[in-house]
């Protein structure tokens, strides 16, 4: 018997907490499904009571995680990234194992050798971005290098989108499947990648200006805009000195420019309190971030005239989708511009039960083989079964869970802090995913003198 | 006798320790001063041995500050404000008075309540900016209110520059006489004001480029820009109700637009490292913050196409005149872009023995009195004597030394955490200001239809 701990079975985990239900009995596992609000897990959980239960877990309680920890073999957390640390280091103290879908934090990177000394391994960064990516592109580099191809360049975009069939009205074509206060304050760093062994920088005010067009065939065409740190990847990959490295993340084509009037008129500032009362408007809001000026000029064409916009072009329309300049009230006292817009936007892109979304990643590798250029596309479509089996959840979910099935199995041998860039980690997942959920990468190849004369 | 611990005696305390050791002798003093690296004080001290001693003081040895503060009747803090928390908590604790230059934060303000306890006074705010403006402003209120006037709008700028003899052929007209990091990472959040009743918000990426140009009679033109939060001074200041209220920070005209540029290359960021070695050229980095583009245009070419200057113009003129196109090393490896902008400006704007820096703090008061708009202005230039005892080291360390002289003969009666509003707290040292240093406010009131025919 294995006994698996559940942190955390928010929206997140559905597709996560259903796949351990489904191999629970067959597998010989007990789960636990620890959550700050487990009264939506009842009917989830109803027909699996011989081997499952939910308990009520506050991360606060500090009593609470070292008890819950040593009661399990294998501990997977879905908390919130900043709860990992405290997670990790009672999974070292009481030898248990931990995988989690969240990027490896220094703090966690410093376990590595306690984890070793434990004989326990800390899976990280084993859902979708990061994850399936690392998964996928492993297997193609390992694909490339296996028939003496060197590499050139090594580009790669992710988004979680809508699919088509639920991008209605909505001019922004997206929706909120993940925190809403991430894609708030997505960015807010420089960017850095290299292009052609040159470092390129791009600082936050730039960033959703400065975007890349990415087609997905049968999918349309999307915005790419750069992540924070595409560098830090070169080594895990093996890529130390490829000349060209590129990780971005994905939008609709449009997204990017009207995200831009946001961020240059500051509202997705989260580093000062405004002192505004909760009833402002929003066309207040809107104003107080404009030069104060002489005339009657309606405020979308003062801010249009301001932002150096067509008042009726693309941009303009989608702020007046979200209805930024009406008397809507902002609803939060002294908030952060970056909590107001977050609240007015998970209002505006709520998923509605109906929606479907969709994952969206592309990797596209350039090599030599022989001298001659070619290049590597793969493209992964998922869509959303419906607002609880999101492609979100499935793509972040089923990874770990495939993961975690694996380890319980005993064929999991690393130990330490390890992400999933081994062909033993990510093969089996790649293929299960393939063969039982239809999440599979579309792949082709060409000499790259027959793509440029596309 | 009083015993006097001076925390940090760096070159922003030079005159400061001047007016102490002047009259320490005659007032009973015994002092104690602290600083890390003690050694440039021996001359200093010389002269003053019987009541004057110098002592080595690494705020990290944590059995110091208590054995010093015990020591002491009155403590001043000159050290960063970083560390004026230990200090403060050390004064509560053995009931010390303290004077600083610095700001309250929310953390000494919460010791309010201890300390009246204490029966001490924490003096914060005392120095120039908080300080004297504080002071300056509070007695132009008080005049101005004692005539029945009613305030409409405060706007109250002060900057640290370069007198006009010390400009030389420098196109920026500034240097460094207080700490350059603060300088690269000013204005880094959104500021907030009020403008006829309504709150203004300006963030970061328009801050530069928003400016009110500044005349002070006989200095010429400034550029000001708006600090981080004027509305926090309408309480303390006894002006909640008023329209319009806007503190800022005064450079030489021409400044701001070119500090745009780098601003908006990304070159003032400080959250990110760059993963750069440390022989990396200016040239290199400034181009790495370019989008890659075919042709061989110079850089500098490219950097005003890009940020829409004239190649030929003010701004690129003040960016040449760094030095930013050329092979200079950066000179640190991994380093943020604030870092690296720091590095460089610490050596170009290096304040010479020779130059003379330059104090200007300007308050625009309109008000109302029967029923007529008048309009206060007052202004205040202090030109330093030399390197050591520039205007910055006047005007910061001078009101604190004052203020200790009082506590010292027990004429500052208040208790808790304090800054100096009250007119028996600021009048005297205004007044030995403009009667012992020529430190004084060039003051004239018109009425409004006056000035607006002017």
């Amino acid at each position: 018997m294995t006994r698996i701990l559940l942190l955390g079975a928010g929206r997140s985990a559905s597709s996560l907490l259903h796949y351990l239900l489904r191999h629970a009995a067959a597998e010989g596992w007990q789960l636990t499904v620890a959550d700050v609000n487990p009264a939506h897990l009842a009917p989830v959980l109803a027909a699996h009571t011989e081997y499952a239960r939910a308990v009520t877990f506050d991360i606060q309680q500090e009593a609470q995680l070292p008890a819950l920890v040593q009661q399990a073999d294998i501990v997977i957390s879905m908390l919130p990234a900043l709860f990992h640390l405290p997670v990790a280091k009672a999974c070292v103290q009481y030898r248990r194992h931990l995988v989690t879908a969240s990027y490896v934090s220094e703090e966690i990177r410093a376990l590595d050798a306690e984890a070793r000394a434990a004989d326990i391994i800390i899976l990280m960064e084993c859902g979708l971005d990061p994850g399936l990516d690392h998964m996928s592109a492993m297997r193609a580099l390992a694909d490339i290098r296996a028939r003496g191809g060197v590499l050139t360049a090594f580009r790669s975009y992710c988004g979680g989108l809508l699919a088509p069939d639920s991008e209605g009205d909505n001019p922004w074509k997206y929706k909120f499947t993940w925190n809403p206060r991430n894609v708030v304050l997505a960015g807010q760093s420089t960017a850095k990648y290299l292009e052609n062994g040159h470092l390129r920088f791009i600082p936050y005010q730039q960033l959703f200006a400065r975007t890349t067009p990415i087609s997905v065939a049968g999918y349309g065409d999307f915005d790419g805009y750069a992540n924070r740190d595409s560098l830090s990847y070169r080594a895990p990959y093996g890529l130390q000195d490829i000349p060209t490295m590129l990780r971005g993340t994905l939008r609709r084509a449009g997204y990017c420019a009207a995200w831009q009037a946001f961020v240059r008129l500051g509202l997705t500032d989260d580093s000062v309190h405004l002192g505004n009362p909760a009833d402002m408007t929003w066309a207040t809001l809107i104003e107080s971030f404009l030069p104060a000026v002489a005339g009657a000029q309606p405020l979308a064409e003062r801010t249009a005239a301001y932002l150096g916009l067509d008042p009726a072009g693309p941009e303009m329309q989608r702020l007046q989708w979200l209805d930024v300049f009406g008397a809507r009230p902002v609803g939060l006292a002294d908030a952060t511009p970056a909590q107001l817009l977050e609240r007015l936007l998970t209002e505006k892109w709520q998923l509605q039960p109906t929606d479907h979304d969709m994952i969206v990643m592309q990797h596209t590798l350039d090599y030599d083989l022989a001298g001659v250029p070619h290049r590597w596309e793969s493209s992964l479509v998922v869509l959303g079964d419906d607002a609880t089996h999101t492609a979100m959840a499935k793509t972040v979910g089923l990874p770990v869970a495939m993961a975690v099935r694996r380890l319980a199995a005993g064929l999991l041998t690393q130990r330490g802090v390890v992400i999933p860039t081994e062909a033993s980690l990510y093969e089996p997942i790649l293929d299960e995913l393939a063969a039982d959920y239809g999440i599979r990468f579309d792949e082709h190849e060409t000499s790259r003198a027959a793509v440029e004369s596309l």
